[in-house]
Formats: C-alpha cells, structure tokens, sequence
C-alpha cells in the first residue's frame, strides 16, 4: 500500500499498459472491468493482472471485477500522473515542433514550459505560447522533472549530459541516438525512423488485383 | 547477399538502429566508421555489428572500417528504405494531424497518400494537402504498403483488421491498444502515454536548490 515502494521496472511497463487500458475504457464510459478484459486489452495474462495490482492492495471485487474510474484513479497516482510535470523541451526543428503540439502530454500532466535550441534563428520563436531561448541559459532555467530530446543524434549525448547536470532525472529521447548515462536517469526512447525502418522491410507491395470490389 | 534473404527479426530490429546510427554520421560528412564506432552508439558489441553485416556480404575494409555512404545505401536497400512506400493515415484527430506533419516520413520515402477518417466533421478537411475521406472508402482505396493507426485505442482493432482486409501488412500503432491480428501482419506499436506514464514514475521532483548558479 506505499505509495513510493519500490516497484520493480517491468511491473511499472505494464502498470502504463493498464492505465492506457483504463483510461480508453473510461472515455467509454465502463464502469465495471474484469482482470481478463484488462489482460486481453494489454496482450498479457489475467493472473498476471491480477498479481500486479495486488502489489499496491486490494482493488477488485471477487466475481464483479475492478471499478474502472478508482482503478484509474489509483494507478495513476501510482504512476504520478495526477501530478502536474514540468517538461523541458530541447530542440526546435521540425520534430520538436511536431512534438510540441503532441495532445498527450498536456492530457497527462505534463506540460511545456521551456523549449530550447542551439539556433539562433530559432532563439525568439514562439511555439505553442512558448518562447525559444538559447541552449547558453539552460542550465539557469531548469530543473524540470521531464526532458524531451529532439535534436539531432549527434547532439543527443551533449544535450542530455547538459540536462542531468542541470537536475533532469528523466528523459524521452527522439533522437535515435543509444544514450550513455549513469543508472540513476531514467530514459525512454521512441525512435519513429527505427519503426519505420523496421517497417519498410516488411512492407512488401500487396500483390495487383488485392483491391476491394 | 541475396536481397530477400529471411532475416531474423533481431537482426533487421538491430540493423534499423545501424541505419539510424548511419543515417546520422552522413548527416555529420563522416566518411569512414569503424564497427566499434557503430557498436557504441548504438549500444551493442562490435563483434554483434560485424556479424549482423556480414549476413549481407562483405562490406568493411580491415583496419580501416566501413564507408558510411556505401554502407547506408547497402542498409537502406536491405530495409527497403530506398523504395517508395504508400501509407494510408487512419485517425485525423491532433495526433493523426501531428502526425501527417511528422518529417521523417517522407525523409525515408513514406508518403502519406490517404487520410481518412470516421467523422463526417473531418471529411473533406486537407491536411498536409492530402484531403481527409471517409472510412467507408477506405477497401476501395486501398491496399497501401503502410498504415498508420491514429484512432481512439477502442476503434484500433476493428480499423486494424478493416485494413488487412484491405491489403495492408504492415502497421504503425499509435493508439496504445494491443492488437490481436494474424502472423501475416507485421505491427509497430508506438504509444507515448506508455512512455510518459513510465516516466512519471520515475521523474521525482529534483530537490530544492539543485539549480544552476
């Protein structure tokens, strides 16, 4: 029942598979949700389910199932989503842009409030009511509780030793780029050029004549 | 060398980030890298990237490495990533819009030709000079080499199994919802929420005063 026990890290990978579980069945409007509907939404197994929520106490009702708006509620403080997260966005270029106006981030919590780049044609900009400062005042600005990365790869390590030393333990990283930092800053990567590349190998043209009707 | 040599997923997944690692030294006008240059970033052993090229024939010169633009050219061929790929965009809500946007796209020759869309508010909208169409044409349209799943997570199977019967074998998932689909369909998930929900977790707030100067 601690909230800030220590959770070993592939239960947190699938605690953020049932939140998103969770959060689409709320817009749905589900009240009342089975350990096996959440274990067939997240491709897992129902006990498995089961065994991860039991870790932060009792949450189901044995032959009605889980209570989607408090199960929601729970693992989502849980995650700390219900709080507010400060992100600091580095690089302003066309993904950073894009990422910008990503709509997640603001529906979780996790808002904008710096953007940076090395540019000074980009230093002034104003993007999604934020104003581009210069890479020089960084380290002045920040701690913020999430960096983004959308520089280029060859700038990935500089620009993320810039944020640790500047107190950002956590890191969503565009960039491609393997980053190499110490254990205690937590990093996720989505590289959408690897997906895609990954993709493209698969994506043999479907034979002439496959068309509908 | 044969070009359509079945290649075992770990290795096109490891040769993706080669390409990434690749695509990026060109970028920088490096001419020549070494496998332990390779290995480094992208976080595996050297004795792992030569292995994983010498499945495609002999590409590297002992003792002086690879050469990048041969060698990305070699790799982007592999992965097909010299061919152009159609995609057919499913979702045109902020994130399909954010995503139509995205610039890696068409920077490795995916081009997004089709849009559509379940809301009668959003046909016929143009979004990046592609005008949006309504999922009833969609098995007249297509088959596409990619599709790119942007739709609410509870719409993502049923958009996704109305694809595959439409032609498309390859799919980039953006909806957060795992999909249960056949062997024959290659699948990609991206799902930020995950990763901003795992972050979360992790981004503690930094202490008071750990701000530069």
């Amino acid at each position: 029942m601690e909230k800030r026990t220590r959770v070993p890290e592939p239960t947190i990978a699938r605690l953020a598979t049932y939140f998103r579980c969770l959060a689409d069945l709320a817009d749905q409007e589900v009240n009342v949700v089975s350990s096996e509907e959440i274990a067939f939404r997240a491709g897992v197994k129902a006990s498995q389910v089961r065994k991860d929520l039991s870790y932060f106490g009792e949450f189901g009702v044995q032959g009605l199932g889980y209570p989607v708006p408090g199960l929601l509620s729970r693992v989502a403080s849980i995650l700390q989503l219900d709080q507010q997260h400060r992100v600091a966005l580095v690089g302003a270029g066309n993904l950073g842009t894009a990422l910008a106006g990503f709509p997640g981030f603001a529906r979780w919590n996790f808002h904008i409030l710096w953007i940076f780049d090395s540019s000074p044609a980009r230093v002034g900009q104003e993007i999604n009511k934020v104003v581009v400062e210069s890479m020089s005042v960084l380290p002045r600005k920040l701690p913020a509780d999430l960096g983004i990365l959308a520089v280029p790869g060859h700038a990935a390590e500089d620009v993320a030793k810039l944020l640790v030393a500047s107190g950002v333990n956590a890191l969503l990283n565009f960039t491609g780029a393997h980053l190499h930092l110490g254990p205690e800053v937590s990093v996720r990567n989505v590289d959408l050029t690897h997906e895609l590349a990954i993709l493209a190998y698969h994506a043999q043209r479907p034979p002439v004549g496959g068309e509908g009707e």
